[in-house]
């Protein structure tokens, strides 16, 4: 947000008077958004340090441009979000940069700034946008978000992707395969019935509710969002942390939803594969040890998240997939890539 | 830097393998990039707080598609670095938000990650690139930065638009209006004829160097980069400070091939408007006590900055523009805007 509203001199506000009136109330008061007047943000000091990632969203890559842009705010501070809750990051800062297509008018972006401003005050524990830049772009709309916050481990580092330990159980919360399942019906590729939620999920799927953050930063040895992929992200994790990921496909959650779609499939397993590489779940996919799991189990359902128990941490290098007690080969492609 | 180099299983490493190549160098081996190979990164504790800025550069808004990228990622950095140094702020770390066309081949990547990395080390004190995200988009390139550093500050808060006092002195860096001049000639409405260095500084406008952030924290009390154009910028630090800028038009600063052009025109003042309102500076304008005037203007000196004053703050509200002794009525166009 560089350039601030404007005095009564000012002839070319355009920008400075949405962002005022749009997204300034996003700031939610803090003082160190200078009003989101000035070209900086101040963020006091941390004792715990603070954790940072950006991720963005571009339409015709991450998202369709007949998607309701209230629903890509959406995706956007959620992308964030399930990156900080899976280190175990609960976030206090947020920063915009939107690249404002000419061809959408002011109407939209106060639906943008709707969604974003929903999304961080009841996902993300109120957490203030304190910053950012706003321009037109001659093209298709993009926003990234600069997310940060403090990890509640006992030393304020994240829980790494390379943390995981030869014996570690693996486990996803919530299920896995429904924005994937959603977008094939958004995308006209299968039929939609019976899968209503899974295209509302496609949209904009819902990370864990942030009281999960200080679960995994209590109990996880290694932890990241399934994102890319359910078998690419734990090959994220099992090269990280210079290991093998056993994963069993016929115990990969699923929603109600996605069972009846898979009860009805010729080859169950074909299908098992294309939910687990589909990306875009924002599941937590983490490594626990055997003697922790059950502590972590009980945490997490104290909050109203399912745990399924999907592998364990071999040694060895890559993912190894198991379904019904056979090894299968890795498919061609393990999940999303640009 | 949300997907990391992948482990042998990985048949769609493009993206990895790219930020593995080109940015990971980037992060200068600190250790809270993680190799960019994890979702975030980490920030140590800072006892003064941390000071954050974020600006993108979109192609067809802010700069030519014919721009060379190496120049396009130098004016990303620029443009961020210029925000901080006018905060008294010296960056510790970056995170680049990626937009890339499909149409740009990796070597033209590879030009990118050339000009960002060069900048960062040689402009801004070996700021690390901590993490980001890339993606490609099917329409122009869009980058965005987010830089954070440390305020020279005594309190660590960085020095604000809002500072200024009634009696200050108004006091700018370097020359202004190259950017701009250049730029005409770029598109074909002006000749270039003597307008070399003004045609280079287009591209990638140079702040003032690092060493003077720490001089800016010391002296000003109020501060901003001229990004928007010297009569908007000085607009917003008068609204922010609630007082008056008078300016002297005629005590602009300009540089030998801007005062050349001006000696031909036939309307100088209007000539002087056009320099004064067109933006992308990147120099800093500081009010600044006039006790401390002279302190402000040698230490710069020992660093290599040129000073000069260019007007006073005044009870009262906008920006009064004189020229030659004589009030001149405002411009209808104040400076950029989206």
């Amino acid at each position: 947000m560089r350039k601030p509203q404007f005095n009564s001199n000012d002839r070319v506000s355009t920008e400075s008077t949405l962002i005022q009136t749009l997204f300034a109330p996003l700031a939610l008061g803090n003082a160190s958004s200078y009003g989101l007047r000035d070209d900086v943000a101040y963020m006091a000091p941390s004792p715990e340090g603070l954790v940072v990632t950006q991720d963005h969203v571009i339409e015709g890559t991450h998202f369709l441009a007949s998607d309701p842009v209230g629903m890509v705010a959406r995706r956007l501070v959620r992308r964030n979000l399930s990156d900080l809750i899976a280190k175990g990051v609960e976030p206090s800062a947020a920063f915009l940069s939107l690249a404002w297509p000419k061809s959408r008018d002011h109407g939209e972006m106060a639906q943008f700034a709707t969604g974003l401003g929903e999304d961080m005050a009841q996902l993300c524990g109120n957490c203030p946008l304190l910053g950012g830049d706003t321009s037109t772009i001659d093209g298709p709309l993009v926003a990234s978000l600069t997310m940060m916050g403090r990890a509640a481990t006992q030393n304020g580092q994240p829980i790494l992707r390379s943390g995981a330990q030869t014996g570690d159980i693996i486990a996803t919360t919530g299920t896995i395969g429904d924005a994937w399942l959603g977008l094939q019906v958004r995308l006209g590729l299968l039929g939609g019935e019976g899968l209503a939620q899974c295209v509302e999920t496609a949209m904009a799927p819902k990370p864990p509710p942030l009281a999960l953050a200080p679960v995994i930063a209590k109990f996880a040895n290694a932890s990241l969002d399934v994102s890319d992929g359910l078998i690419a992200d734990a090959g994220h994790m099992a090269d990280c942390s210079q290991l093998r990921l056993s994963l069993d496909l016929a115990a990969v959650p699923l929603s109600s939803e996605a069972c009846n779609w898979l009860a009805q499939a010729s080859n169950p397993l074909e299908v098992m594969i294309r939910l687990a590489t589909g990306g875009d779940d924002y599941q937590c996919l983490v490594a626990i040890s055997p003697d922790q799991f059950t502590n972590y189990v009980v945490a997490a359902k104290a909050i109203g998240v399912t745990i399924t128990k999907i592998g364990t941490c071999e040694v060895g290098a890559g993912v190894r997939l198991n379904y019904k007690g056979q090894e299968i080969p890795l498919p061609e492609k393990l999940g999303w890539s640009i």
